[in-house]
């Protein structure tokens, strides 16, 4: 038997389709086009299935389930996006008809996009085989998928898992969620190109000035992380900084959940033990537990699935 | 068929049987004097339970199980208490082979106090019914137990809801996890005196002074509220500022697990109201999903079980 998976974002719809295994025989994308009707970007979605399945040479048939990874809160139950803030017209849309009446045999499984990320990184990715895990998204926001004993944990609303909406700053920075001093408002990539906006002031010799070419719009989330490799001491600075901040969050976080593994996802996470390794410090001493001889600690890993993690992951969701 | 409940703290061991429907039918208690040796305190509690079977006239055959509520980390799984910080010697002890000896044919269940508490008011208290509960504890520290799906929620290491200690003011106070600014130190019992003591100074006027008889040593956690019902300004300034204190952290756990209900427990949530309604103005205010029209949200409620909680979380244990 297959599966499709969709994995919707704001800019890409990308669909494909994985054997028993989980396994991804093929994929394809198009544009999301997010502030359209329901309708339009459901039949681009189902065209786009269509695609694959006529590509992969598979009898439809075999194929018995979709999961569509979503932005926003979903109702798992109802198979409904409850608050679709970056698809507009996702909210309280119909998926179960939309679906039903294309692949009338096919059973449908909808979730939130940080969710399905974080069951594909533990069904086959960087925390394959642990059944307690957590999965932080540092992007443009700091997202969040829990999976305790094996299930995404959603909260009894589906709205579960917002890790980015943590207050580790008092009275700090305005958060897009009404709070002031909200993890993601230090820990998310956007964050970390704030910070090396601002701290380049202080560095009038910095070699950033050289690598953005004296244009601050080329600031990304791995300019620091590579000016520091360069021994410069300004993109250590804010490395050093943005590190502590995610470690905040990240400490709370484990002892609140205490997962076997945490796995960090999103671009920046491709820097690797550049950012693992200062991690796995940072919690290994501030930890509760720190103190307790030969105690079990949380792992912290990179994610492993990449772009297709999306895909992956909804198509997946039948397991659960 | 009936079951014991021990609930063990730092000072006091009580010790319960209940029935299947989870009536309390005797109680007693003895002192812990936790810092004498594993035998001596397992020999007393042992003794507590006779006790009780003796004087409650049932015979011993028919209670099948033994429930231990304790301070520290615990593994369930081997019965362990992995660190006991409030009762050195229950660290690494051996309750199986304890209880085994003395009532061989009971099944020991052995867990974290907060988890139990968690457990009783999930089953018989303020959560009744409910399957996704977060109880938080406010009192020397602030202690969490978190339920999903009916499950006590341990973390793969038993270590898990230490929600406390999550900071919620970068470099802010010292905890005494060693890291600072954790919500303990801000949502305590013990914060809200030494929030009282400080506020006091700023007040000379206020009738804290009189109701205290200016012995700083006399104010407890229901010094502020009693003034604050009495229109004192001092009072009141306290109150609000702890209130919002709670507010921060318990909307961070919200955001995090979308809980169906959270139990305000601890001594000072015997203020009922007065400590609940600000509460909930302050979550349905700055919660994630507050923007969501029509969504389900979080119930806020005062513990129901009073001092009762452990003994019956404890002998509930069976059901897990």
């Amino acid at each position: 038997m297959y599966h499709i998976g969709v994995d919707v974002g704001g800019t890409n719809i990308a669909a494909g389709i994985i054997d028993d295994n989980g396994k991804l025989i093929i994929r394809s994308s198009a544009k999301t086009g997010r502030h359209r009707p329901f309708a339009e970007i459901m039949g681009d979605m189902l065209a786009l299935c269509d695609e694959i399945i006529l590509r992969a040479r598979i009898d439809a048939a075999q194929i018995t389930t979709i999961g569509i990874g979503t932005p926003g809160n979903v109702d798992t139950h109802a198979n409904r996006v409850v608050f679709g803030n970056n698809i507009p017209s996702f909210t309280g849309a119909d998926f179960d008809v939309a679906v039903k009446e294309h692949y009338p045999h096919m059973k449908l499984y909808l979730d939130n996009d940080a969710n399905v990320a974080a069951l594909a990184e533990a069904e086959c990715g960087a925390a394959k085989g642990k059944k307690n895990v957590l999965m932080i998204t540092l992007g443009t926001g700091v997202g969040g998928g829990i999976i305790i004993d094996g299930k995404i944990c959603r909260g009894f609303n589906g709205a579960g898992g917002e890790i980015g909406h943590v207050v580790i700053v008092k009275n700090g920075l305005l958060c897009n969620c009404g709070r002031q001093g909200c993890w993601e408002q230090y820990a998310s990539v956007t964050a970390l190109v704030r910070e090396t906006e601002e701290e380049l002031r202080k560095y009038p010799h910095s070699i950033i000035h050289k690598i953005i070419d004296g244009d601050i719009s080329r600031i990304s989330g791995l300019t620091s992380f590579d000016a520091m490799r360069k021994g410069d001491a300004c993109g250590k600075a804010i490395v050093e900084k943005y590190i502590e901040y995610i470690g905040i969050g990240l400490v709370d976080m484990v002892n609140v959940l205490q997962p076997e593994i945490v796995v960090i996802g999103g671009g920046i996470s491709k820097e690797g033990d550049y950012i693992i390794k200062p991690l796995r410090e940072y919690v290994k001493k501030h930890v509760y537990t720190s103190s307790i001889p030969d105690f079990p600690q949380t792992q912290i890993v990179a994610a492993k699935m990449g772009n297709d993690a999306g895909i992956i992951g909804a198509a997946l969701l039948y397991k659960q």
